[in-house]
């Protein structure tokens, strides 16, 4: 499809959506979050030719929180290869992204990367392989979306740590089956750094291009991960992207996409475009209201989905 | 992909297959599906072209059991239209296919239509919806198909009767939150006849035509569902197709699909094809075991994922 | 203590519960259940000497409901001795009467013989020993009470058999594990006979003497069970009477138990008497609201917990 | 029953069960319970009356850890008063002892005092009391027993430390729920050192006095807690002092009981005495084998349960 014509849907779609009473709520479980306009609303589509459109507050940073955990996976892929297959599942959970109760029974063995535990202990495998993983890790996503004004925020990294008692929980759960294999307090400093990056949906959609061009490299030449990589790290975003709300996201939207507690939302077209849409107010189930409504209303006007 | 190179593929990979020492096991737990040869090994393939190419044991009839879950869903949802999605959810549930455990938390809204409670659920919803429930559900199958000798076997439905108490239980328990409308007995008999369709791979890369092509139409030129419907029902394949083992099938198989413990997998490539693949002995999780071995192979020597 | 004694007390706080606001609801679940006047309030104590005192409707029959199990499991555990314990557990459940939950983790063994999968398990036990099970524990009853008014009421049994679908998914579900060795229907309809049993707290006081007295024996001059026996199902009944408000009971009450949700309570001091309660309406729990009142009341007025 | 009674059957079934081979394991998930020899074995029983009676091991000291949880629930409710039943309650789990799985349905209120959450939050509830929580509780304990020698081992609290990652992620966990008022470190590290109490049988057997004689006074002439409050203690002793073996402990033994993981169990006859025993392989309950066997036998032998 011409970009003009996502262009045109995307301006309707947006126009139609802004307006609509938002029946979400911002997140208020880390305290910093909780201080962002719930007015913002922004989207950007890049095509994998590398056009682009973006409408409202496409330009303006946020707090990426659990999007960012598709980049840790990746680098760690990267880095342990199908080995880390072994310390961490495929398998939607059906339950909250926090949940410990299948831990239990699971031994320690996240279901998948893409709930907390499961990328707490991509964290860990992260830190088995870098020196300096907070710098070596950005040094990564700068070079993935060739941004360098990519960063942490340290007001947002330090206010979960100082609440997020169910992140400290579940990585101790996790060390008790034995499956955190560095100290505690270093995963988790890690953990929320990882999870206080902050981009614009324009970045966003930018960064993720390497999910939808399977000839992607980066601006240095490099490969990033193989084809076959890359379409599994698809698949788990539309088994497991969207929490226990992952079965709604590939019904309504049938995309593979990952969601924030920061209002952003990414969907990936493989071989055609990265679109990325933030809206603060979350539903009930911890992901943007206005986001999945966009892109459900994105999917079916331009007849986009995978299926 | 011209069907000629499938055919191929298809004959490449059948053959190493076939001589992999089989590790699964045939299902046991309904008796008569115990007396199926465990050698059997055959695969279908028919793109929306209608080129077909089958190999091995692709034109024998087996009992499909579970995948005739997507034709009775298909049905239901022409029928009774979005509002089926107030009966039966369409999240992954995370557990085995016959537990018990979430619908005491979901108050009786099984997690998806593909996992039993889901089905049966969607039998009851059928028998409110036709007359000769049996009759009406198999001539439809027989349009669908343009195929006038698919037939249920009363042999196995018979032989699930006697033996099924852990769907007799499914179908009380949903009964007691309100979930089911018609007659216990009668539901469970119309849902093990379903169950108990027998079918070729040739016959089943046939019948699912409808979820493949846009355009569908069957031999009495009859729309069947939506566009929307069908890739709804893709989509819900893709995430809850295989149980608790429908994330691993994304990430290996990357195609929508659904197994049944007869030991046949079909699996569509939307606006290309439909697959169905037989072998009767089951993994672990319940899927055939060389089935899911051989749509792996297939999917990456043809880099036919959707993702 | 003197029978005096226990009057005056029993006395005193009838009349002041008496008028106290019933915060309770009857139970409906079971529609027969729903047509008995809310207002009933009996109490009856007899001591291991045989002296009797009661106020209120302690002569008015209803459904004594749950509270048969005692009685079904003392004619089971007499005929089956010690290997009992092999289909049924002693251990509190933490979970409500109904739940299906356990069962999965646990096989199919239920957690004890006061939650209705474990008293459909003692049913089936009985069933495998009694050649006219219905006739023959009525007639258990009758000599245990010495009153040969004792009988179902068949009205009952019917009205929960119309609508007990969870219980039919309880003994189906305790079935595909093997742990029921008879037909399904007859053991529930076993059950749900033995649940109607009607009484009054007089007849209820007087039944469970083998319990308080160690040297029991009916009428016809024979032993019911051990002392070890009568102590281990005291043990229970304190541990597991009160599904998951067990340990609520043993906390302010102090004293074996258990209810049913006709409204009934007894509770057994032993060697000193056994006393019942009457009150339709019923706490969140399943449990007589204003029969916990009263046995609160009494055990601390009478200083008589067994800790 | 006179001291001399006693002293004739412990002495007996100490004999007889010393020969038995035990079944049990040392615990090792705290590497420094781990250097215990397995061989001890003592007994020490002391009446209200204040006589007492010991054989084998009965003067060594050992880790009592979860038997301490008595100890705090007893100071924090002499404290806190009947308020603390709104942070705790007193009903069985059904679940192992360190299970994070009914946190979640319940909302951070632990089922009981005597599970690890419980009594991380009765540690928590004493923190908001005292100004030098360690010494004050430690004071506390001296003055119950009359025993100036009591103290904590640092060796095991440090051990414990670190190697406790599951009661951290409990702590966090409950934290996160709200029902956790200190800081998580603190309150984690004060519940090392309770558990890491030091005491022999004869020294068990005498601090815990106060839950068998209702008229009991410290030597310095002060009540502990109301008999009312004793009793309840009892109560919850007996329907949760064992975890997920509570059941059969009261089923097999029939008095209120505590159990700890260094091997050590107490239990207590109302109204008569304290016995406590010790034996550091334990079940696969967690409780020890052989404390279990001779407290089975002595209550069957003295005809001593409360029922």
């Amino acid at each position: 499809m011409e970009i003009k014509v996502y262009q045109k849907i995307i301006t309707e779609i947006y126009s139609d959506i802004k307006n609509v009473e938002d029946l979400g709520k911002v997140a208020n479980y880390i305290p910093e979050l909780g201080n962002v306009s719930a007015e913002n609303f922004g989207v950007n589509l890049t095509t994998i030719k590398n056009e682009s459109f973006g409408i409202g507050n496409f330009e303006e940073k946020f707090s990426i929180q659990s999007i960012s955990k598709i980049l840790a996976l990746t680098l760690a892929y990267k880095l342990e290869g199908e080995k880390i297959w072994q310390r961490v599942d495929v398998e939607p959970s059906g339950n909250p992204f926090n949940s410990l109760q299948q831990l239990e029974s699971d031994n320690g063995i996240p279901r998948n990367p893409f709930i907390n535990s499961g990328a707490i202990v991509v964290c860990d495998v992260l830190l088995s392989h870098l020196t300096n993983p907070k710098e070596e890790f950005l040094a990564f996503c700068k070079e993935l979306s060739n941004n360098s004004s990519l960063n942490y925020s340290e007001k947002v990294a330090k206010s979960e740590k100082n609440t997020g008692f169910r992140n400290v929980a579940l990585c101790n759960f996790i060390k008790s089956f034995g499956n955190i294999k560095n100290n505690v307090d270093e995963v988790l400093d890690f953990y929320f750094h990882i999870c206080s990056l902050e981009m614009s949906c324009k970045e966003l959609s930018e960064i993720f291009q390497f999910l939808a061009d399977d000839n992607f490299r980066t601006h240095k030449g490099n490969y990033v991960i193989t084809e076959s990589q890359a379409k599994r790290i698809n698949a788990i975003m539309l088994t497991c992207g969207f929490y226990d709300e992952s079965g709604e996201f590939a019904f309504r939207v049938g995309l593979p996409g990952k969601s924030g507690v920061g209002g952003g939302i990414v969907a990936i077209h493989p071989d055609e475009f990265c679109i990325a849409v933030w809206s603060p107010k979350l539903n009930k189930k911890g992901n943007s209201y206005k986001g999945m409504l966009f892109l459900e209303n994105f999917t079916t006007k331009t007849a986009c989905s995978i299926f």
